[in-house]
């Protein structure tokens, strides 16, 4: 399944925070080989190590450093591309690439939503790109789009993933504690977070996105179309002053009846499909759960498995309803840019791209 | 109803963090004067100023930093004492205060839920007073001990009480981002708050506080005796980088339906009964009600009133319950040193201390 | 000296982080009243309260929510502009308000080194102020323009002024830890400053102010002219993540040798001129020397006397030079609005506005 | 030169927020083995894992969990121990491993300014080691003490010593910014440092160490006894809201002109000696200049050669001296536990321990 060689890839919008991420994740990548950066005009035309106030430690890596930035507008022939758009310009461009056939791992939450589009993370729902044929007959479109979760909701849905398929999920309340780098660069200012937190982001936009998109996350793919799953959310989210790293204190009630201890036996034995587990991207385990009373904590915790994990803490019972937990993860790694890389490799993986 | 002269008051554990609060309150309070100070054996028959780490931004009042700390096992001839006492010094000191004639305006959580010791918020449940002469006449004291609630539960049950004298309240779910303050001094170590947030705080005894208080506060005094509230309530507590200022996220199931407008206007209406708005600590307005979309923030709302105000924002509809909120207010002043001297302003104005 | 009646006053660039500071100090003040503010074309003719993302804790003074803001070109017929425009901005802006009978006490650094322009610390150098009578000749201006310091400035000199006057200074290094609201707001991204200092401001341009304005503030105004003070300084500047309040790390070199003691005495028993003692915002005593080993300290200290006061600490004896020590004062309220308005009121005290 | 099989080391002090860095760098060292672990009274006869409260990120190694913590006063049979006890423990414990036979790399300042024991950078003075056989003649010890020096020290001196070497530092001006981890575990309470800096550090002893390690480890050893370098330098220390890393703003008199090109080529070309490029901890270069004008930051640069990288930058020209620049280096894995596991690791490839 493999490729026997790397595969080309483009970074849509590769000069912002997400773009940034996905150069660090792919530019030592054993499946994927950066071939093509596209950003804003300011930047065309530019070596990509010219244009970008890079924002993370460890210095761009060399060989893209003096790459020339193309316009996104000109769709290159490459079989994948990432999206690191903000949603008005994905809107716009993303489906021109799927069109000439690209594969599209958007990160953007434009068509998050889009009944022919899969909302996917490859632990918990990879048959949902099922669709993807349906996608590309309706859309007319060789390639396809496919995109992961809000930076919130795949560390809910990590979660509620294993306890759902174990006992039902009726209904979750979650208050989020999300870090600073959600919101891009140069995203917060630091005079509205120190010494602070912000209880709203989006001005409740990220608030509806936790409440929908676990639904189609842990929905069924059933004849042709996303079945969603039937669970009622409320979420409240606030902006803490973290660098990286969203936490969700999350209550569930269940159809089945469970105790803390096997929600954390539940919680700790999920496992990723088979295919899943051989991917480059793939965390050691999906979930670990820390026995301390002290944990998750984002900056102790963000960085298990290379950012790809998440880390649960505290299940214990709820007064109201049957469970309250606490769940993290890297929200620009897992909850962006290696979100997408996971979804990605799933599509080779499963034969869609690369070996043709 | 107010005392002629200035009536002198102790402060009992006066060099701790919430010691400290009680000095800069009460420095220069229109009613009371401080006359005693007490503190452990390390510090004992020396200078406050010279055994205090103060660490307030003002300068220790001059007049206090020369006091000499006494013991606090000699109770003094004072009418009102206020704790600051870690609970368990506190289930030892409080009571001989007492018995010896002194009120105690404890903030100890020793005594909280004690079925003879009014949990008292002065604009609350201002009737729970009435337990005293039971609370003397069982204990054998002359004096009595009045207590107030933990410095999230206060923050949660001010914006609550409108709402369930209107509504009437069922259920509800809190999550609680406080700051490192309420820990005292040395407290939360930096290394551990810093880029980061802690999932929990005192092993789950403060969730339990959260769980249990309200249904007090917001019961009856009826037949000489407290009649909980049936309120079932969850809470999940998180400790964040924030100097001052709990902030708690809610949701509530009411009894009779409101809309978010009638929810606001019911919080902005809210008074506190005629004897209460005339105490020199009592806030203008109990509750505000901000109608910004990202407010209430702890840098920006905990100083409302002098820090005695509480904060209220974003009330809208809840997925599951009936309405969303988000609730602010000063966890070492309302939450703490300034709820005890407002119980205190409330024993003087009911006529209980001082004019005898 | 003082008006009879409060006189009018234009904030232009009212609406960013130091106009909303003029507004907060302006708002209640004695002998001011706040007749225009004036904006971008973003925000003409629309509301303050609208068009302002008011970033202080305490609300939008109500009077000045509903003022109508003004365009900055059109002079008003006012005796008095503050002016916090972007050095772009007030280059065009201050003289046309100056050419047309206003005095402008400028917190922009475009004329802070004008050999017309007096460069004030009304503490420091009053007697730059007999400057005007030139600045108006030269210029054809009938009002004037005053400006403040760099906020890393104003500390540093209000601790060398009395160490000058007495012992004279040679030579001095600094090394400052300024606040993020220097740099207004948005200012800095909270992703570039959490767990994070910054080792530069202005890409030098914060230095070169600091290594040169102190000369012209502690000069002489001589013959019609300015005459520089001869001391040699070297300036490090480092952004940390604080609110508000910069902190200046000081070694200096003195003509006549000094101990700590003999210069923290010199610092403590400076005081302002009389004609400067009598203002409203002056701080009861410009200088306050802390004894304890650990202050200044930006969030303990910055609040003395309103934000107006400098505190310092730690004065030793330095390995190379002679001594070393700490200041520290409210960079957006000393060493900006509030310095600006010092000077408004110097202008007044003096006879030179509004007692015509 | 290497160790043909790993050699058993002990770590001194284990339990502590140094004591668990050791146990992280070497849990998994290519030469050495963790085979012994000392801790306080409250630990010993208890598993590693139970008694300590572990604040780093990833796990504690399993390995090393289990294993019993014994008394610091048992000398085990062991070549290499690294210590990592207070200063005073380790003036009574650490002389005692050294003289049965014990080689103690040691992170406490008790032995720094001793005549007869070596203050080590192997990057800088590894020549100084030739004291260890005067050491143990005249102390008596069949084993020896090396020290590293404090964590501010060796960020500057690592810079220094190319400097030095070049064209001869006369006179050095220092501010640093330093770590909370600095202080150890809990250390700086949050309530003294969020929204804050502390402008002193042990007061006046931090300072006090970077006057004077710096002249022993850039002197000569000469004639069997150390000749410090003839610097002066002047310091002054504050505390940040930072989690790892200090950053030090430095101004350098210079005996030969040089510049800030000139230095930083220097600088960039620093390489150590042969020896020492072969040690599994060396980082791949000592010195990495960086162009941009705003670095070196903590938080972006700590990590440079898993945290033992030294990262200078803003080398420019200085008022007053000749050069300003400023340097970063990880405090407590360069400027504490990895610069003892580096000298340690300079014993063995000396051929003092191991391969006897």
């Amino acid at each position: 399944m493999h490729p026997s060689s790397k595969l080309p890839v483009a970074i849509l919008g590769a000069t912002g925070a997400v773009g940034q991420r996905f150069v660090q994740l792919l530019a030592n990548h054993p499946w994927f080989e950066i071939a093509v950066l596209t950003g804003s005009d300011r930047s065309i035309g530019k070596p990509y190590g010219e244009v970008t106030r890079w924002i993370l430690g460890e210095p761009i890596p060399e060989k893209v450093a003096g790459m020339i930035v193309q316009p996104t507008t000109d769709v290159a022939d490459v079989p994948i591309a990432f999206g690191a758009l903000p949603t008005e310009s994905a809107v716009e461009a993303e489906p021109q690439w799927a069109a000439n056939g690209v594969y599209v791992c958007s990160n953007a939450s434009a068509f998050r939503m889009d009944p022919l589009v899969p909302l996917l993370i490859p632990e918990v729902n990879p048959e949902h790109l099922g669709m993807l044929e349906r996608q590309q007959r309706e859309r007319g479109w060789r390639g396809a789009i496919v995109t992961n979760p809000n930076c919130s909701t795949i560390t809910i849905v990590m979660a509620l993933k294993p306890l759902h398929d174990a006992f039902g999920i009726r209904r979750m309340f979650t208050t989020t504690l999300q870090a600073v780098s959600g919101a891009g660069y140069p995203g917060v200012a630091s005079l509205d977070i120190i010494d602070n937190i912000i209880p709203n982001i989006g001005n409740g936009s990220e608030e509806a996105k936790i409440e929908t998109e676990p639904l189609k996350l842990l929905g069924r793919f059933e004849d042709g179309a996303f079945r969603d799953a039937r669970i009622a959310i409320s979420a409240q989210v606030t902006r803490v002053p973290v660098i990286d790293g969203h936490t969700a204190a999350v209550s569930v009630e269940l159809d089945a009846k469970a105790t803390p201890g096997e929600a954390s036996t539940t919680l700790s034995e999920f496992r990723a499909p088979a295919i899943v587990r051989g991917m480059p991207s793939a965390p050691e385990r999906p979930i670990v759960v820390r026995p301390e009373a002290d944990r998750p904590q984002p900056r102790r915790d963000r960085d298990l498995y290379g950012g790809m994990g998440t880390t649960v803490g505290r299940v214990r019972p709820c007064n109201l309803f049957d469970l309250k937990f606490v769940a993290l993860s890297h929200n620009t790694i897992r909850g962006a840019a290696g979100g997408a890389v996971l979804n990605a490799e799933l599509l080779v993986a499963e034969g869609l791209v690369g070996n043709r």
